[in-house]
C-alpha cells in the first residue's frame, strides 16, 4: 500500500498519476484546513478536488471542480446578494448539499467521505486527516482571514503575517490515518503547499509522530522549484512564517518527519545542502504540465 | 388596495392578471402549509411560484420553476443518493439557499420574504400566512406524508383519508396579514386547492376571522368547474374531507368568511344554490387558459 499525504489541484495531478502507475491500493491522506462553511454548506475544497481527480470528474483545465459544469445556480444567487466569489458549479454543489446532508444525521467526516467515494465509484481510499475542523487562519493587516477568503476572494493579494491552525487544542487523526502511515509501503507527500495543505496535516501531532516514526520511508516531493513554488500561492506563505522559499527551506521545514525528497533536476545543486538535513535528495523533472509529465513523475516516486 | 389570499400554479396566474389590469398596491397572503425542509433548505413552493410570477421569471409552461433553468446540480445529485423527486432547478436552487441562509441569521419568514422580493424587483407585497411552521399532512393508508411526498413524489396516487394542519396549538398570523386584510378595498381567495391552499391560511383563527369581519368584501374565485378541479389533486382532496366537488361544495367551505364567489357561466344553474348559503355567485369564464383569459378573469375580479 502507498499512502499519499495531498492538498488540492498539484496533488491531484500526482495522485491521478500514481493510479495510473501503480496496482497497489492508495490511501489519500486530506488536507481539512481549508474546509469551510459556506451558504449553510459544509464545502471540503482539497477533499472534492481529490474526490473529482479520482472519479474521472475533475475539470483538469482550471484544475478544480467539476468537467462541464455550468453556473446557473451562483449567476441567480448573486441577484439575491448571495456571495459569489467561491466559484460552486450547479454539478459541483451537489457534492456539498449531498455532504452536509449526510453530517447533519451524526456521521463523521470520514464516514461520509467513504459514503461519497463509494457513490463516486472510486475505488481508493480517501482520508480526511481529522475527523475535526481545524482551520487554516491567515493573518492580514485586514485582519484573520480564512485560507479561502485569502486565496479566492482577495486572490491572494493582502500582506501576509502569520499563519496559524484554529481547532481543538490536542487535534486527533482521523480513524485509519495512523494505521495507513504505519503500515504503508511508502508515505508520498504531494507538491502541495507546505503552509496550507500539508503543514494543517502534520500540524495534529499524531500524524507527525506517525510519521517521524517511519521516517526512512517518507518521501517529499518539492513543491518548489529554484526559488518559486510550482504554483500558488507557497511563495508569500513560506515567507511569511520564515521559511526560505527554495527545496531546501521546504526540506527543513519536513525534516523532521521525511527521509527523502524529490526535487526537480535543475536543482541539483541543492542535493548536498539538503543531505545536511539528513534528508537525501533525489533529482527528476518535477513539473507535471499533462498526463505524460503526472504519469512520469509518478513512475519516480512509486520507485522511491 | 387589494388582497389576495394565494396557493401556487392556478393562483399564480390570476396573481399575474391582476397586476396587469389594476394600477393599486397588491398585497398577496401566501400560503404556507406547502413549505418543507429538504436537502437542508427550507423550501416554500407557493411563495417560490408567487415570486416568480411577479418577477418574470416563472416558468409559466410548467407553471413552477425559473424559466431557462437546468437540472444540473440534481443530475448529479442523485448519483449521491440525494432525493431527486423534488424537481429543483440550478436557478431555483439559488432562492432555496439564500432563503435558508436569511433564515439562519434569525430573520422571520416575512423579513426574508420582503428581502427576496425587493431583490427580485417586485413591486407589490408578498406576505407568509405566518411565520410559524403549519404543515399540511396528507393521511393515506401508507402512513401520513406531507404535501409535497404526497403530490410530487407519490403523484397524488395514495388514497387520502384526511388532511390536517400540524403547527403550534395557536398558530399566528405574520405581521401586516390581518391588516391586509383589514384595510383592503376587497380581498380575492384564488382558485386554489381549498384543502392544501386555501384551508392552511383560514386555519389560522386571527385570519379566518379578520375574513369573516370583512366578509361582504371577501370574494372567492372558484377552483372547481361543474364537477371537476380547475387542475390538481383538489377533487381528491375536496372528497377526502368530506367536500361536495362542485363550486357550491366550496361556497359552503368558504361560507363562514365570503361574500361572493365567482364561478364559471357553465355552472350558472348553482347560482342560486350558492345563494341559499348567503353568498352571493357571479357568473364568468374562469378558465385561464393564456395570457388573455387571465387578465380578462382579472378584471372581472377586480371590478366585483
Amino acid at each position: 500500500m502507498l499512502t499519499v499525504l495531498a492538498g488540492g489541484t498539484g496533488s491531484a495531478k500526482l495522485v491521478r498519476g500514481l493510479t495510473h502507475v501503480v496496482s497497489e491500493d492508495l490511501t489519500v491522506i486530506m488536507n481539512v484546513g481549508d474546509n469551510i462553511s459556506l451558504h449553510g454548506l459544509y464545502i471540503c475544497p482539497d477533499i472534492d478536488t481529490i474526490l473529482y481527480a479520482l472519479s474521472g470528474l475533475l475539470d483538469t483545465s482550471r484544475g478544480w471542480g467539476v468537467k462541464d459544469d455550468t453556473f446557473h445556480f451562483l449567476e441567480q444567487a448573486s441577484r439575491y446578494g448571495v456571495e459569489d466569489w467561491f466559484r460552486l458549479g450547479d454539478k459541483d454543489l451537489a457534492l456539498h448539499i449531498a455532504r452536509t446532508k449526510l453530517l447533519k444525521t451524526g456521521l463523521t467526516l470520514t464516514e461520509v467521505t467513504k459514503i461519497l467515494g463509494e457513490k463516486m465509484k472510486i475505488s481508493h481510499r480517501v482520508l480526511p486527516a481529522s475527523d475535526q475542523h481545524i482551520e487554516t487562519r491567515i493573518k492580514t493587516p485586514k485582519g484573520e482571514l480564512h485560507l479561502q477568503e485569502f486565496w479566492v476572494k482577495l486572490k491572494g493579494e493582502p500582506e501576509v503575517l502569520g499563519v496559524t491552525y484554529q481547532g481543538p487544542e490536542h487535534p486527533q487523526p482521523a480513524p485509519g490515518v495512523v494505521e495507513a502511515i504505519r503500515d504503508a509501503r511508502n508515505i508520498v507527500i504531494c507538491p502541495a503547499n507546505p503552509v496550507t495543505s500539508i503543514a494543517p496535516i502534520t500540524y495534529i501531532s499524531g500524524i507527525r509522530d506517525a510519521l517521524a516514526s517511519v521516517r526512512e520511508r517518507v518521501v517529499a516531493v518539492s513543491p518548489v522549484l529554484g526559488g518559486r513554488p510550482v504554483s500558488g500561492p507557497a511563495g508569500k506563505l513560506l515567507r511569511s512564517i520564515g521559511v526560505e522559499v527554495s527545496p531546501i527551506g521546504v526540506a527543513e521545514l519536513y525534516s523532521g518527519f521525511i527521509g527523502k525528497m524529490i526535487i526537480d533536476e535543475s536543482d541539483e545543486v541543492m542535493v548536498d545542502g539538503i543531505g545536511r538535513l539528513g534528508v537525501e535528495a533525489l533529482t527528476t523533472d518535477i513539473l507535471m504540465e499533462d498526463k505524460k509529465g503526472e504519469q512520469r513523475l509518478a513512475e519516480f516516486v512509486a520507485n522511491v
